[in-house]
């Protein structure tokens, strides 16, 4: 989960990328970056923390230049520290900025062989470090004379021999331009636009269309799976595939939780889908719950909100807002001799007692990963005086980790796994729990581009687009476990 | 508008008071302070920004002690230096802090009588440091031997002689106890709630009930008008009515647009307010409007949502969240020779367009003010190919300026002063705009607390409680005019 | 030990007082703060960290007015929270902005009245803030009708009445100007300037005539011991006797150690008394051991540098900088599995080998408090290769501590106290040592000015003019012991 | 201008790297950085800023490892920004951090065949820069299935093969070890020095020995010219000649300004060198001013202290210390509407009035560069009232600009280029003026060592021992003209 986005403009570029972080902020917010090239420099200035918190007068100043791109990071795996933040730079060859969303499964082997085979030190743990000296160790074996369009691409071909996973990806190359490009079963989402300005044409490529909206550039299409996309310092647009034809692949899960509403992603509307979502599940209830006695539908905000209010519809029950999120959320600070914390839950969201009191509620989440929130949001609901409360969740249930750039917990501590709905009802202590079918959630999207095929949906199904050994899973769950995290932070 | 939180209990406090402050950041996101007392010590910190931004571990570490008092504020007529946020403190007599909530209508006079009269020095344009100096006059005049609560009570009675306006006030008595006082008419809001710990009996006096919610306390009863509450630094309430009887009249504006939906002011719940709103509302539209043909109704979030989805349950329309909202926006740079910028209402909002294509739309907001987003909002509807855009707002015309407290700019800068509805929607440019009636207004409020027999609608029909004179709204001409406020700030 | 500056001027100030600070800045590295009067505002910033760190460009260009006082602080007892950096400033009455070296010998007992009598609360621990509040309470008495130069002196003659110890102290009177006055013993020094300039005549008071010097105004005089002098903002000089006539008894450690030797205190060049302190102490070695056999005189830097030179030449002994002084000294940081670290005083002077090799050298130091760093330094020498170490302090043996405001150890960890010379050689390991005598010493300041006929010696021969009573060291040695201060700073 | 330590230890050695710089600091306070060897890891931290405020508890406890390397930086040719400190880090081949004290003379074509034919970016001013991607290009070429000591000496002459100037380098190669070396001249000073622990034996290799003796390593000797240092991970020391033999060329000016006095440079004392320039320009004034009439030698603190104490012993006249320093000097702040600003030479260094007063006095510095300081200070001791005023410099006119890593301003700035010593007298001021003989100058430093032959003396000649073109001078002087500079830091 991380945002991406790079410009190749007729003038300064750096506040519109910072303006296109903003609206990508969403898809991470743990660290925050922009590069530009100012003549024959690269500019760059990164850290942790939100976009707005980043960057001041005196960072954007320095971000000189016509062509950039910028990248928001949400921390997956084993990637926490302030120096992994992107995007990162290799000098050799040409100098080399890049920014990435998405994991690769074969890090490992990757790494080995860039010492190994190729000399290259890679001094952080990010999987993005590895990639961006994979595409640098593929450029430096293109002829050394003139970097053409067709070598770049060569490059990029040469990439994605060696790489597994999704990723989505920009690449500054000083001197050149930008190169952009997308995974063969284009699971992590890129998106081309153009604005025509009085000075001339201008590019952007980005993670989520939103970005172009704000910024005032018409979305022309999506990258396509491993195709690959070089715009010239002076504006020349180039494209080629650079992968051998694979199942087209999007990720699911950015339609049911990750991208914002206002998104259009494979020409498919994120809200719309999330609508159709609530329909779907309002069928669903019908269906095997026809005497459900609902009085209230009422969301787990944000996310859930556009769903739960379709499925109030078509369940033909008032939709109340039963619980007002708190956006101010502080720090949780440790005083010495301090009685009862508030509960983290409380926190977070707060519930309008009144809408609770002796009614039959449905609460509605986007998913259910861990079970930790849903379990006190149910209790916050009884304790507000509802006779009783079901839950539903718009995807199915959660029962395997992500290994395409989603930050999720491992599969020991999703809710789900290894359940079944009745024992995650009872763990929940939902009076009745009810989750989207798999087939409806595909439906709701692909209903939208009949094109869609396939999805990655491995999070329900456990079934890998790009393969995995059964190794590489067994390390995710070291790596992201609770306990393996708290043992990193202290370290 | 600004936020306010006391609380007297039994072991640390510092972070209850943070926690209470998150959830009324709302009310105030400028500055924000805490001050407590430990020992014979008052511990003091506060600086300009959010809550999460203000304090660390360092600054919470200390403030020590068991009782204290928070602050968040929104800048007010002539506040805007750092050195304006709150708690306020003197230290003669006795050593108080101070924090406030409201806004005087004679500054001026009390400010000359505060340095002729009492030789005391206000360092501030703030009307908070002026009461506080009011109070500790009040205080200075009383018999020095020992301080009962007669004796702060009769200083009260004297505050309440001395200052006109509305206010919630918040005292710190090094050595005494936690002060509590509301203006006669009662016009800005202010709950008592108690929580018994263990360890005893513990006190909250706050600007909203979502703040004892958070913390676990229960709401008791809001402080009436022209009440003092005192509680000793040993947990002792005492309470005593210090002003002469005098119309109660709740700011109304709490309801509209101020309040969190999720709180109880003068026992209304201001969801349930808002829901009103939007049935009454809806019953406008179908007198005056019975062929509509509105297709969605759309809400500017957030506040208004509330009131728009009871508005399109009762007309029968779909509800539609067409906009959504940048929850992180960031500053805006002043970079050379840079192309076109972002344009501000774009920053905070972005449109769905597949929800206003060729579509009837009912946009529906609490308020309108300066008319400057609307008719901006407005274009961005038309621009993602509506049909016709309709406009309603849950509150009547805005056309004057609040003087109790609600930072909104002077008479000449609200769209609605001097102009018909008609010429409203003209400069608006909607096809058609509605605003609610004052007294439906007032009944949505009135409907859950029957005892209401007034409020302060100020800015909607001119007519102030306290009385003003006429030099006093030229003045707030002037200082809140865009003109004024630029000057100010580059002085 | 602090710094104290005042100037009323005729144009800004608060780049003077800054520049005032930088050359008092030896009198206290801790913390430091300029309040200045911009109209009827208080302007006012203080910090933690050294002058050069406290202020920066925005800092300043709030710092406005023609009439200000800064101060730099190095802690005395009991005051090192960065709360207590001054100036100190009190609203009532008229506003007050104080700043103020030295220290009080009754604090407790006028803290104690303050509260009691005059219900002022004192929120730290600083002796300064209850002299600002003695001289409030001092000033609220006076006739309220309109303060004249006369109230003022009067108000000073009440805190000379209630305040007993040795205080320079600068204090602005909003609306009316500065006023410094001196404690009736003229413990600390205060020295008088002017300036004329093109807009008039502006007139500064600071605690060394080294910051006249540098801001190009002329020293007029020293403030006479009880002597107050006010300075209206419009420039108009007053000066008045407030005190009874007392024993004029200038600090004589402020030529020892304390003041630059580039000031005139008094009357007397700091460094020609420096140069006699040298003269004197080589009569003595000459006296009493006439067979020295001494090669080189090398001094501890920087302050006995000029002492020891003057005894090198008086002997008749090449004068070798045998030590050079680490000018960048940084953190101790604690590292896990570190190995041995740089011993303490190691990092603040490293030995110049070739000077000590087989040589019989004579160290000189302007005295000796502790005497771990002169042990310390006496054994680096002999590491060097010296083949005899002899040691030589400028000041007699100090034994008792010092009440008047210099930060000196509790008595139990003076290394000369209760103890014999001959003990204390033994103790720092040197070969020989020997000490100035007091009348020495004496006569070394006393040939600069011969009015001088008594000085505060009493960490030399324990008689404090001002009288104490016997619970008053005993709590000192509480409050200063190395224990007592550990135990604080972790509280 | 530059310190560099590097440090082979058997345990954590940041601190000693931080305490090692805070020695170093008087060769550069502009930015200062540490990078050290974890594991696989490089961690690296640099600011602008002095070692003190660069470092802090956090930025410390990141750069753990047994082996790591520091730099302070003071900027020369056009290496101002804050991206331009050092240590600098290139991640192909293997990973190498670099810190570099010195000047290279050709690294305009150094840059050109970087990018054009090793296709390496090179993305700042700074030669260091460059200098590290030769050594990586070297490196690379090397043969690459194991790096041995024998192949990293050839890399090291392929860089000395290509690079012109003065350099001392320390590059930390990841996973093999430090690597030092010095240039074929030996300009650059470069000091070897060992410490046996309990865990096994340590080297460090650093600009002075001052650095060693703090950190308790004994000086073994100096890196030779050409010589290459290689210590690997394990504490292995390899040594070989890397470059045909060149004419060994010391900086006189390291013994003139430069080293801290207690160094040994080239088993040289630079304390006794400074004692010897003193006796020797008192020869020549005894031989040319027989009837001197001086009454007072003062030196010009810090650095010229030492030369004048030999001086004035040897003319027989009294040392004194007429000039005090400013040790906390402050920033120049603009503030409008501010009075007249104190001179600039005002704010370094007072005077002692009453040692000038109708006096004969010797000004005594180091060396004269610019003239302006020299000019201001004769003038301050007029002001002072000297009757006479004498100036000597303990080095010759300063004729020629620095190529080899000493920040000296452009040709048309140095007061002597171009001048007699008789117009530099009249431009200063002075009433006469005596330099140093360069032949005087040699002899003082060679006293020290026979074996030293020849120096880098091109400031006092303009002979440059590497061999410069006409071009290159000229580039100098449009580098670091004032103007350029301005122009430069403006844009």
């Amino acid at each position: 989960m991380c945002g991406i986005i790079g410009i190749v403009g007729t003038t300064e570029v750096a506040s519109a990328l910072y303006d296109g972080l903003t609206v990508l902020q969403h898809r991470g917010q743990d660290a925050a970056g922009i590069a530009t090239v100012d003549g024959a420099r690269l500019r760059l200035h990164k850290e942790n923390g939100l976009v707005r918190d980043v960057f001041n007068q005196t960072s954007m100043s320095h971000l000189r230049g016509r062509i950039g791109i910028g990248h928001c990071r949400y921390p997956t795996a084993g990637s926490e520290g302030s120096s992994e933040s992107q995007p990162f730079y290799v000098n050799s060859p040409y100098g080399i900025a890049f920014a990435h969303n998405g994991n690769l499964v074969n890090t490992e082997t990757l790494r080995r062989e860039m010492f190994e085979d190729d000399r290259r030190h890679i001094n952080t743990d990010s999987d993005s470090e590895v990639l961006l000296n994979v595409l640098a160790h593929e450029l430096q074996i293109q002829d050394r004379m003139a970097l053409t369009p067709d070598h770049i691409f060569k490059a990029v071909a040469g990439v994605h021999a060696r790489a597994r996973g999704g990723y989505a990806c920009l690449a500054l190359l000083l001197g050149y331009g930008l190169l952009a490009f997308r995974d063969p079963n284009g699971i992590r989402p890129l998106v081309l636009g153009e604005r025509v300005t009085p000075e001339g044409r201008e590019y952007a490529v980005t993670s989520e269309s939103v970005a172009l909206d704000i910024l005032g550039f018409k979305r022309l299409r999506d990258v396509a799976p491993g195709e690959a996309v070089f715009i010239t310092v002076d504006g020349q647009l180039h494209t080629r595939m650079c992968a051998e034809s694979a199942v087209h692949s999007p990720c699911i899960f950015e339609y049911v939780y990750l991208a914002r509403p206002d998104s259009m992603i494979e020409n498919v509307s994120v809200y719309k889908a999330r609508l159709r979502m609530g329909q779907k599940l309002a069928e669903k209830i019908l269906r095997e719950r026809p005497d459900h006695g609902i009085e209230a539908v009422i969301p787990i905000p944000d996310t859930a909100r556009t769903a739960a209010s379709a499925l109030a519809e078509a369940l033909g029950v008032p939709f109340r807002e039963g619980f007002v999120k708190n956006r101010y959320i502080g720090r949780t600070f440790i005083m010495p001799g301090q009685g009862e914390r508030v509960k983290s839950v409380r926190r977070k969201l707060n519930p309008v007692e009144l809408e609770f009191r002796k009614k039959n509620v449905l609460l509605v989440d986007d998913s259910i990963v861990r079970g930790t929130t849903s379990r006190q949001i149910i209790q916050m609901a009884r304790d507000a005086g509802a006779r009783n409360v079901f839950f539903a969740s718009a995807a199915p249930p959660v029962r395997y980790p992500n290994v395409y750039g989603i930050d999720m917990p491992a599969a020991s501590e999703l809710v789900a796994a290894g359940h079944t709905v009745q024992e995650v009802e009872k763990m929940l202590g939902a009076d009745w729990l009810i989750y989207q079918d798999l087939q409806d959630l595909i439906w709701a999207v692909q209903d939208g581009n009949e094109n869609l095929k396939h999805f990655d949906t491995s999070c329900f199904n456990g079934e890998y687009i790009t393969g995995l050994d059964q190794h590489y899973l067994q390390q995710i769950e070291m790596l992201r476990s609770d306990d393996a995290k708290a043992a990193r932070r202290s370290a």
